[in-house]
This record gives structure tokens, C-alpha cells and sequence, in this order.
């Protein structure tokens, strides 16, 4: 059968800040500049998540893209929409929010249970502001 | 010569649904949800076809756009366009219209042509809505 | 209180097709052209419902926009989206479905719950595709 | 001489919540949902910001473009963007951080800044996600 | 019988400078900044024509869209798709090309003929980027 | 460390034209169309620079985005915007000024500079209208 790529985008708002504890406001301004603003700041994510695989002959789906979209929902969405990912978010716990981080996190939240769709994760796309996204293929 | 990848877009508006002739509305309803609703729904897609070639050195082009263009258009759009993808298109007879099939009967449609256009088709990208698209390379 | 305008979007995915049914299929080309085609086609709507009020002092809201899109969702989209809008959506039983018309029959769907909600119903907007939108302001 | 609009448009990406200080946290979740988070969430906002007046004859300009977007970097993003707009902007201090009254405090930053370029402010227009938007005439 | 508004759009790519001839390139630099380029520089611009009329009973219609989309290509985009908005469109001969002035004579060379086919003409919306467009109401 | 790919999206307004010196009018309007325009037509590009790398354990960044957005500030955009890419661009100087080839110029503008910061340049991506664009890799 035929392999096809298979993309469902999901939104999320959400506070955040680039800054490491240890430091000091100066030091953070100094190398994450404003985006280490003290009192957070925040973004419309935007999620773009590619599934590969064979076509089933008789649905013509690689995948059941409401199944994924509710995945995607139960699994990241409803953890990071209109929150903090610093402080609310668990599976962001510890590490620096910069978008290939999330996207990387992101990725790990959705490998396995996107296999048990039936269907391979090939990409995570995550896109912070119109000019800026990153793609993260697991490697 | 330098290798590019050079995409062009076109769009349609169509009509589909998602179900099988011999299963009841109940049955379809099930599998494919509001996507089999008996009387159609539809969407205005955007198709993105991307070639690959060598760029010519006079011209400094892989394709001629406009003739690519003109390709899609008699191959693909005056066949979507402002029809019902189930029971009017030729090329979709038999199939089910998902976004993923839609794709990959395009990529037959135009994968000779664009050969003798002096180029190699290499992605066809079908975006059903803002939310979901399909891209296909033809493995 | 300061006056504002706030707009919801919603979307739906239809069918439908421009013709009179006591006309020939060949009448109805000619007067609708491709819009016309017997067995349908569809579009991807976007619709943008704007309403109009003084914003209340202790939530700043004009309207709770969760409420109104939960409305729209209820007397609009649940009937529209995924479906014929020649055949399934009562409201536009023996109406040309014109983007004009599916815009005025929109408003008058919304026009007297949003007054329940403490707000005033100012302009339906719908874009059918990216090349053409139709505004009513109910007059 | 004709009368014109023009519009420029500025973003800006910033946390906030909707939360009453003397309400508990279950208060505010009951009537702001998942905007009041204790913890913040964030957007990029779009402000578009549109000018009237009478085309000057020999720049065939309403305003200087590049005159109305410094001022709108000085009196407004450089106070929003990457910040809390609940903590960090003198403008909003007590006041609830809806998109309304966000519009209302930008048109009272920027309304008589404008009238010393020559022009005078028509409307604020300010989009909080790709579903929601707020316009105000100043009324 | 319900009056609604109506909107097409239709794009053209075209070259253009800011600059009055009988100053030198230093002065007009001064005054217009890099939009005076004297080598030109250009852009995509979208139009947007908003008609306003009753909609027709029997079709649903303001205007029959394509018919003035042909206008629209007809006076406007065959003249300014691909060309020099200074040097060779007549109806911008001894005008400043800035926004406000194209929308204008865009307005002039499309009231009359709108009329003609029974609309009227409410508005002219152009962008030239994503961070500015310009509206003229023929006032 | 995690292999990521970071994309940032600059713009830039540019004039040109697709015609060979040594050819008449008519010759360059044959072969090249409504580009081949003497006195020049314009576009809004958008330029998508891709560069990939591991994540930096400490920043969780592949490179600084703003380092990275200077760069292509410095490199390429201050050369291109508000120019006239045939005749103003040193480093389009005697090439065709085909979206393909200016893809490859601004990769080799800046394939070095890149490396410099730590990361390597992956895909350029041009966008010259919304229905075209050209990618590169440096193959």
C-alpha cells in the first residue's frame, strides 16, 4: 500500500520565560534578552503533528485523524493550553522552555501512543510566533 | 547545476463524503462520522505540487511555472473543481475520496506529465482544512 | 461604559450547489456556471459573528465569548457544518444558497439569542473561499 | 482632498490572566475558565491600529507609515511585548486584562500622539488568536 | 429586500518608487526613505472591492461575482499585474504611487462600471504588506 | 543531544524582471511572459532560513534566533529590500533573477556566516506569491 504523511494541527496559549534559577535577572536579560522577562510572557503555539504510514485500503486512512486529534488533546493540549509551561506543565519540568525543547517534549508525550494508533510519528512541527517554528523528527 | 525543489499552488472546491455503498448510513456513521453525512459536505482544498530538477541555466528555472500550471489545470482542477470528488472525477471511480487517496490519485495523474515538462514530480500536498493535510511521495 | 466590537470565528464544511430546480441543468449553467454542477461541490466556510456593547466593569467583557461561541456552535454550526446546505439545514429550505443569502439566514438565527446573552448581534460576515466574503449588517 | 484609512499593524507576545485579586481561585475559574490560570498563559496579539484623514497633495500620504509605527513601538509594544500585562504595564494597572479593555487603554496611549502627526485615530483593532478580535471606534 | 455587502479579491505583483522627480535622489531619500529607491522596489498587493446592493430574489445575489471579477481584471489588474505602477499605467500618470493614491484611482476606474452592472461600488481595500492596506469609501 | 531543525522567517520588497539583455522585448516576452516586463514589476517575498543542529543542553537552543535573525538582516535583507534585485544586488549580478536562483545566491550568502554560529544552514525557503515558492538545499 501506498505510504502517505498525515498532518493534524492543534493550538495552544500559554505563559512561559526563558531564565535559569541559579541566575541572576541581569545575567538571564543578558543572554535570553527579553524573552527572561522576570514576569513571564506568553505565545499562540501552534502544533503540527505528522504521522506516517500505509493507507488502509478499506477507510483510505493512514490513520483515524479524529482518534489522533483527541490523542493530541489528551496528551498535550489539555496539559499546555492556557498554562504556564514552566510551573503547570509536568512533562516540562526542569528544562529550559525554548521552542526545540517543548517540540522534542512534545514529541516523547505522542511517540508510543501514536504507535498504538496504529501509525508512526514522523515529525513534530511546533511554531512559537509567525517567524519562527521548529521541526523535531526524533533523532 | 544546482538541484532546487520548485512548488506551485492551485485550489478547488469540492464535494465528498466518506462511505461505503454497501454499508447502511448507520454503519458509515459509525466508521467515518460526520464525513459520510448521505446528502455530502466539502471543502476548499489547496493543492501544492513540488518538482525537482536541475535548474537551467539560461532561464535559471527547473519548470516553467506557468506551464505547470497550465498542466495542473487540465489534469487535475477542470477535473475537481466545482464537483463531487465520489461521483464525478474519472480518476477517483472506486476510491475512497479521503484526503490521503485524493493525494495519491493526483501524484498518477501528474507524474508522466510533469516528466515531459523536463521535470520530477517529488510531493504532492493536499490541505483538506486549516487543520489537516496529507502529503504523498509516492513510495 | 466604552462601546466595543468583539468577533467570533467558527467554520463548517459544506455542500451545496446554485441552481433553481425548475430549470434545466443546461439553464442553470448558463445563469450559475460552474456553481451549478448537479452533483454538488463545497466549501470550507469561515464565519465571523460580530457583536456590539458596552463592556461590563467588573469582566471588562462586552459578551462571555465562551457563551457566544457555544451559541453559534448550537443554532448554527451543529446544523452546517458536514452537511448539504440545500438539503439539511431547515433554515435555508427553498433558498438559493448564496453566500448573501446563507449570511442573512445566519443572522436571523442569532440575532434574537444574543440579545438573551445581554448583547446586540452588529454584523455576520462569512468568507466562502480566500477570494470572496459576504458582510450583513441586518439592515 | 480624499479621505483615507490606513492601517499599520504591530504584534506583540505577552502573558495575562483574567482573575479578580479578591476572588479565590475556584471563584475565578467559574467565571473566567480556563483564562483565569493562576499560574498565567499568554498570546501573540495583533494590533492593527487604522488612521483617517485627507491625502496630504504632494506625499500622497494620510500619515508618515513609518512615523505612526515608531510611535506605536514607543507608546505601546515596548511597554507589552514580552511582558505580563497584568504586572508589567503601567497603563493596565487594576484594571482586568480583557481583550476589550486592552483595545480601550491602546486607543487612549495612542489618541492624541496621532493628532500630532496630523492624523486622527479611526479604530483599534486587536486580535488575541486566529478565533477572537476586538475593534473600538473610541465611543 | 436585505442589502448586503460583497467582497472580491483579486492581486497584482507590481514595481513602483516613492520619489518626486524634480528632487534629487538625497532629498527624496530624506522624505520617503527606502521607498524611494531610484532603481524601484515593488510588491504582491491584494485589492479587495466591497459592492453593496439588495440581493436579487431569484438568484441570491448582489452582483453576479464573476462578472465582476472580469470587470475588476478588465480595468485594474490587466493594467497593473506585471508592471511599473509609475511608468506604465495610465492612471496613475503625475500621481505619487503611494497606497492611499493607488486605492483611490482604483476607485475612480471602477465606480462608473460597477454600476453598470447594477451594484454599487462601497469600498476599496488595498494591502500592500502584511503590516499596512488602506481603505477609501469615496468620500 | 536531540537533533533539531529551527526555521526564521524574514521578508523583503524587491523589483525585478526575468529578461535577457542580449534579447529584444519580444523575444523576452515569448519565453519569459508578463515577467519579462521592461520597466519592471515587484513582490513581497518571504524568506524562510532553516538551520539545523543539536540543542544546546544549557539554553536548550540550536542557535540564538535573534543572532541568527541579524544575520540574515546583515547578510541578505539590507541588500535586498527596497531594491531592484537585477540591477541593486551585488551578489545577483549577472544571474537571472528567478526565484530559484535567488534561493541559491542568499543559501551561499549565507552557508559560511552560519556555521560561525555554531549551527549548520539546512533549507532556504522563497516564497515570491502566494502560489509559489522555491526550496533549496544546498545540493
Amino acid at each position: 500500500m501506498p505510504i502517505t504523511h498525515i498532518t493534524r494541527r492543534e493550538r495552544f496559549s500559554a505563559a512561559h520565560k526563558l531564565a535559569k534559577e541559579e541566575w541572576s535577572d541581569e545575567q538571564n536579560m543578558e543572554v535570553f534578552g527579553k524573552c527572561s522577562n522576570p514576569n513571564w510572557h506568553g505565545h499562540n503555539y501552534q502544533l503540527f503533528v505528522t504521522v506516517k504510514g500505509e493507507t488502509e485500503p478499506s477507510t483510505g486512512f493512514v490513520v483515524d485523524l479524529s482518534a489522533l486529534g483527541d490523542l493530541i488533546k489528551e496528551r498535550v493540549i489539555s496539559k499546555m493550553d492556557h498554562k504556564n509551561l514552566n510551573l503547570d506543565v509536568d512533562f516540562m519540568k526542569g528544562k529550559m522552555t525554548s521552542t526545540e525543547n517543548i517540540a522534542i517534549a512534545i514529541w516523547d508525550q505522542l511517540y508510543e501512543p501514536i504507535k498504538s494508533l496504529g501509525a508512526e510519528l514522523h515529525k513534530i512541527m511546533l511554531q512559537e510566533t509567525e517567524n519562527n517554528y521548529v521541526e523535531y523528527y526524533g533523532e
